[in-house]
């Protein structure tokens, strides 16, 4: 982003950018996630991780695909939102030593991060229709989708496993 | 939060960790949503955004009668989250010239903000009722209902008005 000039100039410039942000929210989030892995002790919740990981280097891959059908280069610009989100879900984990404890803190750190890419994608494929790019409004949709569903997953999980342990 | 010691040993600690942590972005948000007033240009956004400045105003009042309830302190903790969030929305805010452009963009940073509100609060009325608090649920919930109507309002207005002249 220039300093002296306003570089958003019209809806696309300001589509491209917001699919610049989510392209590197997904690839930190492909990052984190296996460390979020790695610290769930509930089967299901590490399972729930694992298939979402594969999900998301999918995503990355959809992102990759809609970059192109736009005739713009796959790349990231710095998204402070994701960045403090992650910070804030690695702050709180660090500071939970009961492993049920901390499943719970993990589901809510993991359903942070799908509200931010819902909101995102909900933006995104509004502002494709409205651009007329209903190609790159389809892919960013089934993205969306995929995410509501882990959501509602992350929801049922905590729901009937891990915070009922943890407030045993 | 301490260096050398894990400071949330219970769900119900981490139920005031959460608490303390929406604390500080509601606040953070009565701080922000004069300026986005400001700099929006639709009457309906500007309207929309004064409104959801009394509710946010509401919203802390609610969490101060919750602490109040659980017998604990209202204060808040640092929560890189919001602060992220709104550091981006300023960032993009920055970048755009066009006032309808502009409008689009405030409207998915307000949304963003929902979101994560959402996300929060979701895991709070969860966890308070399966701590047996049900009275702090009951009040969580009624914040609940309105950030998700807030959300839908705003997409409304973005389908119907702003995103509509931004992509004239």
């Amino acid at each position: 982003m220039g300093l002296f000039s306003k570089d958003i100039k019209s809806m696309d410039d300001l589509f491209v950018h917001t699919l610049q942000d989510i392209y590197y929210a997904e690839n930190k989030i492909v990052k984190a996630l296996p460390t979020m892995m790695q610290k769930a002790s509930n089967p299901a919740l590490k399972k729930a991780f694992e298939t979402h990981l594969h999900e998301t280097e999918n995503h990355v891959a959809r992102l990759d695909e809609v970059f192109r059908m736009h005739g713009t280069e796959a790349r990231g610009v710095d998204c402070p939102a994701i960045d403090g989100i992650i910070e804030e879900a690695e702050e709180v984990a660090g500071e939970v030593e009961d492993p049920r404890v901390l499943d719970a803190a993990l589901i809510a750190a993991a359903q942070a991060v799908e509200h931010y890419e819902q909101t995102r994608y909900g933006t995104l494929v509004a502002w494709a229709k409205e651009l007329g790019r209903n190609d790159c409004a389809d892919l960013l949709q089934k993205t969306l989708d995929e995410e509501k569903a882990t959501d509602k997953k992350l929801t049922e999980l905590a729901l009937t496993k891990v915070n009922l342990q943890a407030a045993e």
